[in-house]
């Protein structure tokens, strides 16, 4: 049996087509991909994969705050330790650079389960990157996205079981651009009526952990600066970490004083929706890695705001912008005026899942 | 207010030299180095720094087994997450290589509050190179203890933060080198009476975690090997870890089985005194990195036992033996012909502590 | 020193009376007591007892589900051990009837440490009443509220360290009936603006943990029947709790689907502001304690809505009415007829806080 | 699916004849119930119980002090907690008065899930009491032994839902008088050649919680006193607890200080085998419920050491003595002169599990 942990909402999508080619999965839910507000992931699992053994993993503590990140990390190596070692799996599977990631990636290599980590060797410039270095560091097979990420897990690790198969987000977003548009009955969440079919500005800001503190101040500016460029503004509840809090009380607020924008709350959607919505969008204003890699393979225009994401390697389609309303307000006027880019394959080309399992089978 | 994390006696022996030249700092004995059986610290740091602030951190899982290791890492960054909240250090100190380090370092890096790593950079062979180059990552300050361990540091982080010191515990060595030598008195623990002024061999030998199944078998070996060399046998009980209590079953039966070898086990002594009767033994046999450490600088004769220490830069003083009783026998045979070796400053000069000191201060 | 143990904002009120007659005393503030979603009391604490310290002791896992619950209960036993062992208090207080009032209790009696229980002994007729219990149980000092709660932990415990005091609730009520009326500047919160000097409805309600999945039904019911009443409605959102989720989906939802009843969500006051506005309340709709003990003392009317407090002694202010619409709506319309009720000593005279101070004191 | 929740070696010895009659039951072995030093039930399970589904909860900190006993008992609620989330047993059964126990009825509690407690009700004078009554209140189910304590748990709770079964250890003593003695082979353990068909002491100590830390003097008074009856003496490693550590301090130093009396250590044994040995012994000495419960119903001459056992309903083969030297010398001369008692039935007829087992079958 092969363990694969999932410890946030973005990672499973990550996980979908890699999952849809390997047998004999369990899968462990822990800290926020439980919970109904960063979206649970227990109805969307049921779903996908009726037949998929699931194992909830309660760890994350309330607060948003880094006291409570760290004790949630620890609280989920040691919940996680005694469902791992119940349940003797001969291989973990771990996805990207979260605190969570690294808790999980600590119990597998306390537990001698040999690990199995996507999405090493990246750079973003943030807290994320010692992180995802020091679980790289835990890890014996690793699969990059981008040939440079290997050699950076390989500078890491000297390694040889390193492979580059692209980003297993890219296989989403290749699919999402078969289906049709969101639809207007898709849409869910609270506030403005607006149709996913015309004009949008679409804000996914989470809270930079390096300076958690500005996070209001930060989102503030954000909502400021996309609001001037007069485009309706659909935008997506923050991940959980140190800044969460400061981040919702901004968009709360920013609603409560500026009636008249024409604003709408997402509630977390499933990956392959988010990537449609994504590839619906006029601009895409905020932080999320989202915008680099899938972005880029989409061809959406993109302001990358602030510096959570400023080590990673990016397409054409991404302008650098920092947290200052006016900056914001015009380069999100270039953006809209240069429209949609050509689709690049920097991330991958639709195909990383396919590979990913291949090669875990054959472990 | 600087934190200083200790969870193994053996760390508080290379903190000592620093703390000496270093003031507001506040310890966090953390897991085993607050129990009895493993070595309890307290009451060595009430005596050597009566003014220290100590902040006990109870974390350790009783089980010597891998889900307990899991268990308590994860327990430890949550218990410490809530103390260093509480307390707001502006820096947080960790050392070397275990389990229970990087779960501190995680609680460090997840608050925010810088991180110094002593001993970063080096290579044993063993899964403690996955936990020590983890916690390199998570890192900003680094005090590795050798030139090629400072490259494997820069290579590691790219950072500039990198202070080629020495060891800490080569100042202890040198100062166990001016103080009278263990008597009688001093030994305690239980078994044979064994003058330490005469000939005998120290047997210090610690789970191999990669294979900690076999850790009976493994000190059976050992055992054997050097009783077979007719030399009165000083043994330490192994360190807190997955296989434990496997080495210690092993004692226990040897001893039984083999009533008419001289042999005692010495309960965990402070560092110092174990330095001054390394330098007074024979022959070292075992897995301890204190051979290959202090042992270069103390010129000890070692019999280096196995793969747990399969990768670390060593001096002319250590011979390579597998876990074979009849390696074992001869190797002992040709240390004890050899005799004492030149002292070599591959690992330090004595000095360490100080220059540490010296930079954390200005930090 | 004495360590006084707060797990939500609704017991800090009650302690205040007491904390201002006890000097020595720590306050550990744990759980949802730290959270902004609950009412996070460090601000309050600074503001009222600028010299007391305070431990804050992260332990709330996000979730609002039994599961969540029951791990956070287990995590403020653990986290609140290694904090009562490092500060070695002479006794440990804690207050009424919640799972993690028990998981204090139990690391209390766990490390010997002497423990006095305020408001044992009373009856909801809900779980609550199984922890309360066992809350006493495992006390040695008892200050129940009313005399039958006296015999209750008399038959409990056999023990004659039980003092009678009336509860501290009512000394924050007295107060509160001496200073000025809630004005509309303090009121805060989101939704309708309602004048607090004119006629409104204060609806408090929690989740009935034995029947937490039925949350959102039980508060829609309530919504809806006293808005029929046609009077403003002020509302606070609920305890962190089994159901939680569930009722603030409920307001949430009522909110968006009754644009035009006049409803407004407060944030979680400081006591004794919410005891004024209770005072200010035509009625009080919900299941709060308050509207029992408070309630009863300041002569507001009352609804009590299903059973969460089932068990509980009560005055004459208050009508017992099932989780129905139509039921709500009829009491309300009763209640406003009748209007205010004469004051009852029942649950004390206001004196309780320096009372208990005195005899703990002396313990 | 019926969990049964077992944390210490002895209290399996009284599930066995509730298993044996009682189908889809799952086993938590929790804490020191998976500990080599404690009796590792898990090779004894898989033995009696080959097709039982095990769950492996590991939450047992090492250190026998308070702090790590509360710690331990946090750790299991916050453990269990996802583990019975994660398997839905539509009830949870609990034995005795250990923290622990209460730590996992807590667990239950909070889950919502149906809790049966069995021994409920007693009284032994320490601490224990105080636990015992906490898990009775916390449950709804209560099969106590004695109509005594039948009583106490109708006084606690008020329930009708008692079943006084008789305590389901006399089921196991019922049986150890139809097997064969104990053999020289069986024995295994440490020390001396002791003949278990000749006459010998058995001693069974475990620390008394309300003054843990007497526990060395404690042991050291019941060993002189015992040895001075020039009876060879066979004893057992006591609890996980408060003063473990002491007490087996207290043994090796004994041993090691009376090289000439007849003394051995015998590792935990199965409990079928410990009355067996029980049976056998000329005397009983030491604090163990052991000699008050199945001791009545062997006839076995028990002296009763200290306070731990103080409040216990005790047939007549029970001679109470305080921690003293020479009054267990006196003690045991006198039960030695008076030899073996008839049997009583004060604890059970030897049908308790099947009794037991009947009704949770219709709940």
């Amino acid at each position: 049996m092969i363990a694969v942990i999932i410890t946030a909402r973005a990672s499973f999508a990550k996980f979908e087509t890699i999952l849809e080619h390997l047998p004999e999965v369990r899968l462990y839910l822990c800290g926020s991909a439980l919970l109904d507000h960063y979206g649970n992931l227990q109805p969307v699992v049921a779903q996908k994969f009726p037949q998929m053994e699931v194992v909830p993993v309660y760890s994350h503590m309330e607060g948003g705050l880094p006291v409570t990140m760290a004790a949630s990390a620890g609280q989920l190596t040691t919940a996680l330790a005694t469902h791992l070692h119940r349940d003797k799996p001969r291989l973990v599977m771990v996805m990207a650079d979260r605190a969570e990631v690294l808790a999980a990636a600590q119990a597998a290599a306390n537990l001698n389960i040999p690990l199995a980590h996507i999405q090493g060797g990246e750079r973003t410039g943030s807290i994320d990157d010692r992180c995802r270095d020091a679980i790289t560091t835990l890890s014996q097979y690793h699969f990059p996205a981008t040939r440079l990420a290997g050699l950076r897990v390989y500078n890491l690790t000297g390694s040889e079981k390193i492979w580059v198969t692209g980003c297993p987000s890219i296989d989403v977003a290749k699919r999402a651009l078969l289906e049709p548009p969101v639809s207007w009955q898709e849409l869910s969440g609270a506030g403005s009526d607006i149709d996913p079919h015309g004009p949008f500005a679409l804000v996914v800001q989470h809270p930079d952990t390096d300076v958690w503190e500005q996070s209001f101040q930060q989102m503030t500016q954000t909502l400021r600066g996309v609001s001037n460029a007069n485009l309706p503004v659909m935008l997506q509840w923050p991940n959980a970490d140190a800044g969460t809090e400061r981040i919702s009380k901004a968009i709360r607020m920013f609603r409560n004083y500026h009636p008249t924008v024409a604003i709408r709350t997402l509630p977390s959607f499933p990956p392959s929706r988010f990537l449609r919505l994504l590839s619906q969008a006029r601009v895409l204003v905020g932080n999320s890695s989202a915008g680099i890699r899938e972005g880029s393979f989409l061809g959406v225009p993109v302001l990358n705001v602030g510096d959570r994401q400023r080590g990673r390697e990016r397409g054409p389609n991404v302008v650098n912008v920092p947290y200052n309303e006016q900056a914001i307000t015009e380069a999100v006027k270039r953006q809209l005026a240069h429209g949609p880019y050509a689709s690049s394959g920097l991330y991958g080309d639709g195909e990383a899942g396919k590979r990913i399992a291949e090669v875990v089978r054959g472990l």
